[in-house]
């Protein structure tokens, strides 16, 4: 990163608004020296925060907005009634290339809309895609749609599968990345008709795709392919399934080593090697979810997350503007659909 | 469990069988000194296993039979060619009374079907849903349906959410079981409309459920409610999603004790709570899937599973025929059913 990058924050969004929005921008600016930021939000509430980070506030423009779209609100009202909020704007300064990305911790479906709206999606892209990384036992793999579209037909999936793939080979640089279906079995007689029908055009398709068929949920953190193709549904709740036993298992370890004294000296002794691994499974690590197909870079952060967990989510969307990856992106998908006799898209018909 | 007991074994179904379905009969007859086996499977390749365990054989009865249900075979196609199958013969066994339970490790859509004609449902239950334990930070939960249905409407929803609730108040001996369906978020706007819809019938019904609304995926090992509603699709990717990331936790602490020489002095003084926290967690010991909503007891093992896995979904079926549990389920279903002015079913017509 070495030419000055402008990230937008909607400074209002999530759980603990605009505190940790701030707190994460002042660790994240730490991180990468040369990031800027544009900030929407309320001023009056936003100033104050902002004088306790000195060196924040010199690379900070902020820009004062009055509205706010709840974490209730159905996206097709925040369209309505959200101009004007800090997450419009946060997301309209991408569009006039005042940003690079925006980052915002709030309403997932309104934030996803107003992008999709305000944005557009790249050619061939029906309905974008939520998608994150997870750590699995080779490595690290991507998941989507992690929640942007609750009901998926195959064509969506399909679409998600080829989306995925060019993000694992232009952003991960893997060669060949593979590709799965998450369903309830291997055989191809399982399942809903979507994924089914899905996994029949993705095997079928002359797209230069490793295709690997069904995966289940254990194979999400057995990372047995490289990108698993899910409905929103589906991989929300994925997702949110792993962290929370990712969190009980953390919690068994600390109670079995406050379980007796003689634990307690190992856990002494094995204490550097066991926050390595607390480390390596903290779900805060893997916040920032992409929204892949779209016509610039949004990021949503977990409403819930601390400010820790909110600078890896602007580290994200740094890493996605920095390398110009949303255009790799879409030349890739583009070159795909055009020199594909069969699209993904046309296939199901 | 004072007087004998029956349990009715496919033999020939999961991936180890006939192997580990005797080994895992042994050890259950360990556990449980009362309990008598029904065999059903080839008896050329049991014999040669049962003559290992003289003290099992005492207490088996072998009935061959010849055709296998393979585990991709279509449920409708094992209704039609799977009569007179290990399966199917275990099944007939509870129907016909020789057996208080059956327990297979095969082809999960082809027990089912097989069990649904065969026993048939409980009244006011259209489909029977698959239930299990899990661990959570607050003890152990419920959650069905795992994959017997991977479409739910909300009559569907309502009903497991029924079933579930009678389960753990007649089975676990809770007082007042709280109720919870998966989503995809708390607000009520958020999901899919069969959940939507099931909720606005759980809100709304007179039945004596403590509903306590959505649940999110992190909130089953976090035990937020003590019964998890949801379908099977969704139930069985969340059910092995969390088995897959208990897993990955279990390796990376194994991981880092391994990675220096301190960490492995720690690791050999934490061994024992270690270990504790080992078997907390094993997937193994949360085998034996039940299914509820049939006049009759069937339990499902994974495929995949050992016999000390296999041994646990036999102790299961034990305990639910030992204690009459289906029948009380029956009864306290009818009762709710009879008693409210609102039956879920017709709520929601």
């Amino acid at each position: 990163l070495t030419e000055p990058l402008t990230i937008a924050l909607d400074a209002m969004g999530g759980d603990n608004a605009p505190r940790i929005v701030v707190k994460g921008a002042a660790l994240a600016r730490i991180r990468h020296p040369n990031v800027r930021f544009l900030l929407f939000g309320n001023e009056a509430k936003i100033q104050p925060l902002l004088k306790r980070k000195p060196k924040l506030k010199k690379i900070v423009s902020l820009i004062h907005t009055d509205k706010i779209v709840p974490g209730d609100m159905k996206p097709s009202l925040a369209l309505r009634q959200g101009r004007g909020s800090s997450m419009w704007e946060a997301i309209n300064a991408v569009r006039d290339g005042k940003a690079g990305a925006a980052v915002s911790a709030g309403n997932t479906g309104a934030l996803m809309a107003m992008a999709k709206l305000t944005l557009g999606t790249l050619p061939g892209i029906d309905r974008p895609a939520i998608a994150a990384f997870f750590p699995t036992m080779r490595g690290e793999s991507v998941m989507l749609d992690l929640g942007a579209n609750v009901e998926c037909d195959a064509n969506n999936l399909v679409q998600f599968a080829v989306m995925g793939e060019v993000f694992a080979r232009t952003v991960l640089g893997m060669q060949q990345p593979t590709i799965g279906l998450l369903n309830v079995g291997e055989e191809p007689v399982k399942g809903r008709d979507a994924v089914k029908t899905a996994s029949t055009i993705l095997r079928n398709t002359r797209l230069p795709i490793k295709f690997e068929g069904f995966v289940e949920g254990d194979d999400i953190a057995a990372g047995t392919v490289d990108v698993i193709v899910t409905d929103g549904f589906t991989g929300n709740i994925a997702l949110k399934t792993a962290e929370g036993t990712a969190r009980l298992l953390r919690e068994f370890v600390r109670q079995a080593f406050k379980s007796s004294f003689v634990a307690k000296i190992g856990f002494f002794l094995a204490g550097s090697a066991l926050r390595k691994m607390q480390v390596r499974t903290d779900p805060r690590r893997y916040n920032g979810a992409m929204f892949l197909g779209l016509n610039g870079i949004a990021v949503k952060s977990h409403g819930g997350t601390d400010a820790f967990g909110f600078a890896n989510a602007i580290g994200v969307a740094i890493d996605l503007a920095a390398g110009g990856f949303n255009d790799r992106i879409k030349e890739e998908f583009g070159r795909l659909s055009e020199t594909a006799d069969d699209k993904p898209h046309a296939a199901a018909g």
